[in-house]
Formats: structure tokens, C-alpha cells, sequence
């Protein structure tokens, strides 16, 4: 059988970047990768909308969120959380865990946080110093406004940090025009690596905060200082030993966005995301995120009666297709469909027509061929900002 | 020009390791890489002579340590550093930066911290909750007296933390029996793996001081939080999204060392330590490290009047030897021969060849062959406990 991997992280990774992996390993400090991680720094730049430094560090995605937030938080900090899912919990968690204070604006799973309920925050909480939310919420398959609420955050005291781990690469991200201060991603979405680097931008007021909060104590961070990534990136260099082999991997990767340009890269989502919505008609499923879904993943309900984790090990089993299921209360509502990095329509195609074939054999009623057809036609008759 | 890597990290990886980072990448929440973890974890413990839980991390070893470092202090904790260069002063810097107050216990660069030392910190320091130690010291190529430091810490309130970064996998380190509570190493050494993981072995006494510690404010970590990974790795999970691909890759890496034997593994280290000190007299250079060198790699001086930077490129540009110079203040004083995981005497060999070549071209006074002699003797001469 051949597996098909369809989750929201990791994703499948290039062959010319997979055989990279495989070259002897060479020394870091040296002449050679500190050209490669120049290169690799100016092209991520590219991908970020940013002139900023983007500091590689080798860590989860959740390591890169680490750094944004305890450069800038100290015990007592008031951070407001937009929380529209898993991961916005996220950033919750760790503000909690390093004793800021959390203020929490939520809205209904599957929904998101509005530039209506950030404005109410700002205003009743002047004093604080962070804003967190999420680019994708990949829990819910939702989009955040980060255009909408960086405008808000920009002409604050707080800096504006953001969790695009699973978004950058796929949809528009403007981290400077959009005013975040810091952008989180990892290296294992639509960056097309494996799992074990993250990257995070930060802007002049960011590095400004960095440096006041630690005026105000002991640092919360070493290995996440980003002060230290940044003086090193000035030599091509970095504070720490560098997971290299994946740097020069990511090169590859990079060079296909760079080819294709990210307004193309951005279309190209959007367009297996609207395959993937209408695809939900021609199943007979119900979209969980409806008004601002994500381009990266498309995320069904699962109809009543049916187990999710037999659907998932089915497709997995029976053929190959390997898609995620709901996590923490969302376990058993919902299954997840990633479109992201170096996964195409096909793919997609594929994914859709084994739910069917699924689906239909667990009772579920559906007209058969339907979905694959409503999927191949709107993947035809896409235009771009339609 | 073939390249042959003899650098203290990251070191040569083998071929079959390398072949499994090139195979497509797989889904982490699985029942499959469920049981790869657990099997790279049970190696590991036997790598780290330890029953106790080891904590794999996605970070640089320096994540590892301060993993262990802030799990168990707090601004203010008195934390006893034994330092015999350059990583045994990043423990220090570690612990200032988060505001513990640290003791100094040092030695000469090229000599070891002595267990009469810490018995006297140790009686000064009462109140002191954390010792640090270095197996394998890379920068001066000193060996620390593990065993002896680990007696004392033993009895005492003090947890006992030790960077086996490049010592784990290459020389003697019973983590339990020689009662160190955090025992650090990364992949990239001896474990013969690309960077970018760092593994922490936790005993009950450390798990214990962490619980502890957290009664005393807000935690120091969140993404190094170890009771996190202990918790999951009873699943056979991780707490965050790890370097899969490493992490399976790893596994071939470790069939090599058990399939030896890990008393075969450190005895094959020290017999390539022998025959690398063997040709210093050759090569007519002094070894830094004279009385307690680690085997993992030899230290020698730079003769007098000869530019340790030129003889570094020399045998890069002229022979593809990668060694290392010296970091900070050792910088221009010294070159450093790694030989640790996937190296072997012949490649020892190499390097003094190449050693020998490019000294003497630089007149340098070396009788024509006798470092690869010397190398040789030593090898063919050496016997185990000698």
C-alpha cells in the first residue's frame, strides 16, 4: 500500500530535500553553512514579509512560542490571550506556567476571535504588555485576523505575538505590515521539513521589549534568549549547536517557495481548500469551521453515530490515507484534513475519495462519487480572491 | 577531495542512519513511532547505564542542560559549578542567568576538578541544592572524575548534574551507580546522529527536587518542563512535536553501540585515545591534558610561532581533515582530534598523517613518520585496564 501522509503537521518533505538529509554531516562552523544559513535566513525572510532577523532555533514549534513569550513576560506581565482553539490555549499555558497573568478572550470552537472583542480588551486592560493569538488554529481548522488585530495591538504599549506555525507558507502573512512583533513557525509544516527547527521574527519593538523586561529580573530563558540568535545571525551564526543537516535541507524546501512566489504559494492553498470545502457536499459532511476557515487543513464534523477513530484507522488501514483526528475535547467531533506544503490537489483527491469509500461502508449515506466530483469541480473553477 | 569530519561535534553519521532521514516522513502520534520511541528509550537507558526515565528532547544539548538546570532552581538556589573550561563555565552561565548564586570551583585550563575540592564546597556550602559537573570537558579534552564528585553529592541535599554531552557513549558513565541525578547528552557525538536532540535521564532524588522547586514560584520551563516528558514517555509519547526522523534514525545508530556492548564501545574509544596521545611525541607536540584526558578526543598545543588557524585550514583545503581549534581563550593555543562515534583509528590515523604533512611544511621539526608510528604501536601494543 502506499501511504499518504494528510495531517496537520508533519507533512510530507520534498525528495530533493528527504536526500539532503542523507549527505554526510559536515562541521557548522564553518565558512560553508554560515553561507547556507545566510541563504536560509534571506529566503525565510521572503516567506515571512519581513526585513526583521528571523532567529533558527532548533526546537518544536512550542520551543519557538517558548521564546517569544518568556523574552518578553515576567511574573505578574499581563497578557491577552486570543484563544480560538488548542493552540491558543497554548499560549495560555505557557504564560501561566511562567506566572504572567492571562487575560483570556475566547470565542466558540470552530469560530474566530474578532477585532471587536481585541479592541473591548486594550481598553479595559491598558497595562498589558503582550497579545497572543494564532494565525491557523489547527484544532479547529479556523483563521484568525491578524491583519485586523495587529492594527489594533500596533499603537499599544504590548507587542503582538503570533502563532503562525501552521499558516506561514500557506496564507497570506504579512508579519511587518500586519505589525507582529514576533512570528512564530516550525519546520514541519509548509516549510516542508521534517520536525526539529523553529523560526521566530522579531520586529525593533519586540527586541525593545526584550530588552526592558530584562531590567526587570532574572531572564526566563538561555537557551530561547533571542538576543543571542540575533547577534550570531549577524556573523551567519548561531548561540547554539544548530540541528545543520535540517538547515541545509531547508534550503531545498525553500527554494520551491521562492520559485513559485508566495502570492502563487498562498493561491495554490487556497485552491485545495475550496476543493476540499466542497468536497464536504458531495460527502455529506458538515464543515466544523465555516466563516474563516484556514486554507491548510479542512476539518469535517463526524456525522452522529459514526466513530472517528474507526474512520481514521480505516483510512489509514484499508488505504494508506493518514488524516488527524479532534484533539482534547474535540476528540471523536471531528476529523482533519491537512493541505499543506508538499501535498496537491491529487492528494487531496485521494483523501476524499477514500472518506467515501469509508464513510459509505460505515452506513453513511452518500452519492457515490459525489464528493470527488465536487471537489475536481471547484478545484477547476477557482479564480484567485474570488 | 574526500572529507573526513574528526570535529568534538557534530561527528561522521553511518550510512545506514543517515538512509532512514531520507525515508518519507511519518505521522508522530502513532502506534508505529509509539514503538520506536520505546525502544530508542530502553537503548538509551542502557547506553546511560540508568533504569531511570530518559527525557528526549528536540533541542541542541545546551537545551538538555538547562532542562535540567531549571527544573530544580530558582533565583537565588546555590549552585555548586565544578568548572574545568569552557562547558563547565556554561553551567555557570546558565544558572546566572536565571539568578542562582553560583559557587566557583576551578582548576587550571588542561587539569580536572578533584574530589577534595567539592568535599570542601560541599562543607563550606551546606545550603547548596545543585552541583554541575563535565564528563568530558571538549574544550581542554579533560576527563572529570564522575565517580569520585557523584560519592559525595550522594549524601548531601544537592542534586548532582552532569554534562556527558561528548563523554556518554565514548567512556565509563554509570548515571546510577555513580548517583548522578540529571545526566545530559546530545545526539550529535557519540550517538552518531545529526543535531538536534537532547536526551536527560531523571533519577527519583532529581524527579523529587523538581517537585520541590516548583513550590517555590512559577516554573523556569515550560517546553523543558522534564516531568512532561517522563509522564508521556510512560505512553511512549512525547510532550511536543519531536524530530521524528531523527528520532527513528536513531535507532540504527543505537543497534550499533548495544550489538557492541557498551564496555566494548568505551574500551575501542580509549584504545583511539591511546594511539592519538601515542603520536603527539612523534609529532613532536605536548597534549594539553596531561594527567586525566577523556578519549574522546586529544588536545595538542600549538608550537610556538605556528599559527593554529593556517594549520587548520591546511588540512581542511590540502586533506579534507576537519579538527577543531580552540574556543575563547584557547583560541590560536591549541587543535583538537575528536574520535568519538562513527570514527575509527584508521581515520585516526589519517588525521595524524595529515598532521604531520602540514606541520612539517610549516617547519615544524617532526622525524617523516613518526606520528603515524607512534599512532600505530600504541594501537597494535594496547590492552584493556592498562
Amino acid at each position: 500500500m502506499k501511504p499518504r501522509l494528510l495531517c496537520p503537521g508533519p507533512t510530507p518533505v520534498p525528495e530533493e530535500t528527504l536526500l539532503e538529509l542523507a549527505m554526510p554531516v559536515t562541521f557548522h562552523r564553518s565558512s560553508q553553512f554560515r553561507a547556507i544559513l545566510g541563504a536560509v535566513v534571506a529566503d525565510l525572510q521572503e516567506v515571512f514579509c519581513t526585513k526583521n532577523p528571523v532567529c533558527v532555533i532548533t526546537s518544536s514549534g512550542t520551543g519557538g512560542m517558548e521564546a517569544a513569550l518568556t523574552n518578553v513576560i515576567r511574573p505578574g506581565t499581563k497578557v491577552i490571550c486570543c484563544i480560538s482553539g488548542r493552540w491558543g490555549e497554548r499560549w495560555k499555558n505557557i504564560s501561566k506556567a511562567f506566572g504572567a497573568v492571562v487575560v483570556e478572550l475566547t470565542c466558540p470552537y470552530g469560530e474566530a476571535i474578532t477585532p471587536a472583542q481585541l479592541t473591548q480588551a486594550l481598553k479595559d486592560h491598558p497595562d498589558a504588555k503582550v497579545v497572543t493569538a494564532t494565525l491557523s488554529e489547527t484544532s479547529t481548522g479556523v483563521r484568525n485576523d491578524i491583519q485586523g488585530l495587529g492594527a489594533l495591538v500596533k499603537d499599544t504599549d504590548a507587542v503582538f505575538i503570533v502563532d503562525a506555525i501552521s499558516g506561514l507558507g500557506v496564507m497570506e502573512c504579512r508579519t511587518d505590515d500586519w505589525h507582529v512583533d514576533f512570528c512564530v513557525t516550525g519546520s514541519q509544516k509548509a516549510l516542508m521539513l521534517p520536525a526539529g527547527l523553529a523560526f521566530v521574527s522579531v520586529s525593533p519593538k519586540g527586541f525593545k521589549r526584550i530588552d526592558e523586561t530584562l531590567t526587570q529580573g532574572p531572564a526566563a530563558s538561555f537557551y530561547f534568549d533571542l538576543r543571542k540568535y540575533r547577534d550570531n545571525l549577524k556573523g551567519n551564526d548561531t548561540p547554539f549547536t544548530p540541528a545543520n543537516t535540517l538547515i541545509k535541507a531547508l534550503r531545498h524546501s525553500l527554494a520551491r517557495l521562492k520559485a513559485e512566489g508566495m502570492e502563487k504559494v498562498w493561491q495554490r492553498h487556497e485552491r485545495m481548500a475550496a476543493a476540499a470545502r466542497a468536497a464536504a457536499t458531495g460527502l455529506n459532511l458538515k464543515l466544523f469551521a465555516r466563516v474563516n476557515p484556514t486554507s491548510g487543513l479542512t476539518v469535517f464534523e463526524v456525522p452522529e453515530g459514526l466513530d472517528a477513530s474507526v474512520i481514521l484507522s480505516r483510512l489509514e488501514k484499508e488505504h494508506g490515507i493518514r488524516i488527524a483526528g479532534g484533539q482534547d475535547t474535540m476528540k471523536g467531533k471531528i476529523v482533519r484534513l491537512a493541505h499543506m506544503g508538499y501535498i496537491d490537489f491529487f492528494e487531496v483527491l485521494a483523501a476524499v475519495s477514500a472518506l467515501e469509500l469509508v464513510l459509505s461502508d460505515m452506513g453513511h449515506k452518500i452519492e457515490s462519487g459525489a464528493g470527488v466530483s465536487a471537489a475536481q469541480r471547484a478545484f477547476a473553477s477557482w479564480k484567485p480572491g474570488a
